[in-house]
């Protein structure tokens, strides 16, 4: 965004904190409410205890929900922010706001409070909630919006137009309405342009689209991400388990989750959470070592591993020189495929490749780049030691811990994906690691077959 | 989406390709207009040239466009299919696609069919392309489109509709109005949901949101798609040089960006492009080899480094057992310290907190880390080899070598960026095979220091 619009925001922010400060709520109110919401969220996030005190006073509840609908602050936060205000005023924040933001911070309310708040708000909207609460973490479920329009198929487009703008402002979005039976199952959707270009006299059943690609209330949310990048939607229905209309997911919730997705991806790959990145270095130190614990202490057996070939080692210490580089060459390529596997995974690109031929093709990569990469190794080092067998036995030593890390590196995330565990918790570390016990195993069980070839040259 | 729904897909899709191959032109129109224009998209892309061809004859131009619109295939393959056609077809199927799509396409055909495709399409589109032809990738004004809805502020709620309905077969969002001054200066937004929850007759200037948040047309898509992300917009719009109204940026446009960064971000940190897989592994190997190359002849310099040690090896064999667990632990650091500063670079985190406290945190955070596992290792190697000299050494030279693969892999990122190379290509592999190197040139020279304390124990 241009300089000059951020320029304006940090001036306003800095004259509504100061009308904050000095308790001027009309001033306050004129300022504040005249920025965008999200403006409105990050200046909000930025306040102290005192200060929201009388954000509470000076907004009211619907204009506080509307903050905390947008509001990028952890959960548990805004939770905790419930509790400064009075039951009833938190109740009226809640109920204003829409349900799938709500209860995304409600997960995180103790519960004497829950039921205090959830007693203050109508029946029907608290059931919703408490119903809403029960779905699965990163399903349907759980990112959806109850605040959708439904209409019945046999009316005309005009007596639908009214019914969506007596909705208007309610719903999350009216650019989607979905047409249901009277079993409230979905039969038909139909967009807001649709209706804009179609006479005011044709029947809704007659112009609505069918049938209409919906999702499970279970169904994952990557699954939900998948259709609606596909096929460019702005909003995908959710229905129950026997077809009815429940809620809608609406393209912002999908953008976070992709967004949480591809983290996900790539903190595994990293073996480190990188949302977690904090400014207290102990809290860092805390998150890596213990993603790094498990390696280091897989570390051990590589070292058990080696020490077992110290006599080796000791016969001939040039085999100590290239430990690094077979282990280093392993891990990366360990790392290489178990992304790639990782990404055809998130993908989904496996359901069109069989299982068989995955394996095997990243079997063969393996072995083409360990062949070249083991083909250059054995001339640079059989020139270079005037050495042939050493270079052949490091050489042949690299194609094997290659081929055997992309197999580790592609076959460990499809199992997890098979029992399913998130493949992206096969942290790179993890793989690397593996991929280091195997390639010096190969590697000095090679060299003490030929050691007889090369020693004392 | 349901199982049902796959199935369903799957029989109009052979029942399509049949009526293809026996050209019936008709039965072939009813059942492939009948499905979704992604679904369409996705049976054309399994077509061959004969079977191409059918469809250029069954199809009208438009329908044809709507399928490239969403069609997932390579531009350049596209943009081959192009040549399939007559050059009025083509230039027919150009005209009606959105000009954001079809110049994705273009920039891949040959000069002189896209001169012969310009001249059959009305000239004001043509120098529309031509000029969306020279923006520069990755900014605003390639991934704009120039399909948009503006008005003008003096006009009621009732004209403005009328506008709208008579473009909103035209354009590729109806639901953001935007509204311009006499010299086509952006001045204000609407959405449709405005227009409908206001009276026929109230002023569109009295009720449109002002200021607009917008993006210059040489903006950085990832800007882009942060603000369309923060501001859950629908869509964004772009202003030229004094402000012009020129484009807008929907955010279907804007998740295909969010997947491609992340993608970028993802395959540098394994340094290996995840979306290039193919089931040829001839082409993976190649891909995977060419990253890997630098890597390897680094390794080299590893090897010299390390046989430069090959005495001291020769007289504590020992050591060589803890080459891999030192540069192991290192190259996590390292690939650790890396993927956190890619991801805060990637979003703009770095605005807030300073160069110096970023670079002193990770330090921080690697020499806790290495304090720890420092630790760790002195205590095992100490008690099992009832040697503690050599766990001081081993421990010490672990500690340091976490702290300057940490350094490492935040500082060279950070360089990147600020002389605008992007970061996500200094790849996973090449830091830890930079911290392979220094790490063990820590460990060496720190046992050579030592090394008379435990020698011959």
């Amino acid at each position: 965004m241009s300089t000059e619009i951020q320029n304006e925001l940090e001036k306003m922010r800095v004259k509504i904190i100061a009308n904050l400060d000095e308790q001027k709520a009309h001033d306050f109110r004129i300022a504040f409410l005249d920025l965008h919401v999200y403006e409105q969220a990050q200046i909000f996030a930025d306040l102290n205890v005192a200060q929201r005190a009388r954000v509470y006073r000076y907004l009211t509840p619907d204009e506080v929900g509307e903050i905390f609908n947008v509001s990028e602050e952890e959960p548990a936060l805004l939770a905790g922010y419930f509790e400064e205000m009075t039951p009833r005023y938190a109740a009226q924040v809640i109920n204003s706001m829409y349900t799938d933001n709500a209860v995304d911070i409600l997960a995180f309310a103790k519960k004497k409070n829950l039921a205090k708040y959830l007693k203050l708000i109508p029946s029907e909207d608290a059931s919703e909630i408490r119903e809403m609460l029960h779905y699965e973490d990163k399903t349907a479920g759980a990112i959806m919006s109850t605040e959708y329009v439904d209409i019945v198929g046999n009316q005309t487009v005009r007596s639908a137009m009214h019914i969506i703008k007596s909705e208007a402002l309610e719903a999350e979005t009216i650019y989607y309405i979905y047409v249901i039976d009277d079993e409230e199952k979905l039969v038909g959707v139909l967009t807001l342009r649709d209706l804009l270009t179609n006479d005011d006299d044709i029947m809704i059943s007659d112009i609505m689209n069918t049938p209409v690609m919906s999702v499970q209330v279970t169904e994952d949310q990557e699954e939900v991400a998948q259709t609606i990048k596909d096929y460019n939607f702005l909003a995908l229905p959710v229905t129950d388990y026997d077809d009815k209309l429940i809620g809608i997911i609406n393209v912002d919730d999908i953008i976070d989750v992709i967004d949480e997705e591809s983290t996900e991806d790539f903190s595994g790959l990293a073996g480190v959470d990188t949302e977690q990145g904090t400014d207290n270095p102990f809290m860092n130190a805390w998150t890596r070592f213990r993603s790094s614990a498990l390696p280091l202490f897989l570390g051990f057996i590589t070292i058990l591993l080696v020490e077992h070939y110290e006599n080796l080692i000791n016969k001939a210490t040039i085999l100590a020189v290239f430990i690094s580089m077979i282990t280093g060459a392993a891990g990366n390529a360990g790392t290489q495929s178990l992304a790639v596997a990782v990404k055809r995974i998130a993908n989904n690109d496996d359901q069109e490749t069989s299982w068989f031929s995955t394996i095997l093709n990243e079997t063969l990569t393996g072995v083409i780049v360990g062949f070249c990469s083991g083909l250059i190794i054995w001339g640079i080092v059989g020139v270079w030691k005037a050495n042939f067998v050493l270079g052949f036995v490091i050489g042949v030593a690299m194609l094997c811990a290659i081929t055997f890390a992309n197999l580790v590196g592609c076959v460990i995330p499809m199992l997890m994906d098979k029992v399913n565990l998130n493949p992206s918790i096969a942290s790179g570390p993890f793989i690397s690691t593996l991929s280091d016990v195997t390639s010096l195993l190969i590697y000095f069980s090679f060299a003490s077959m030929f050691l007889k070839f090369f020693i004392g040259q």
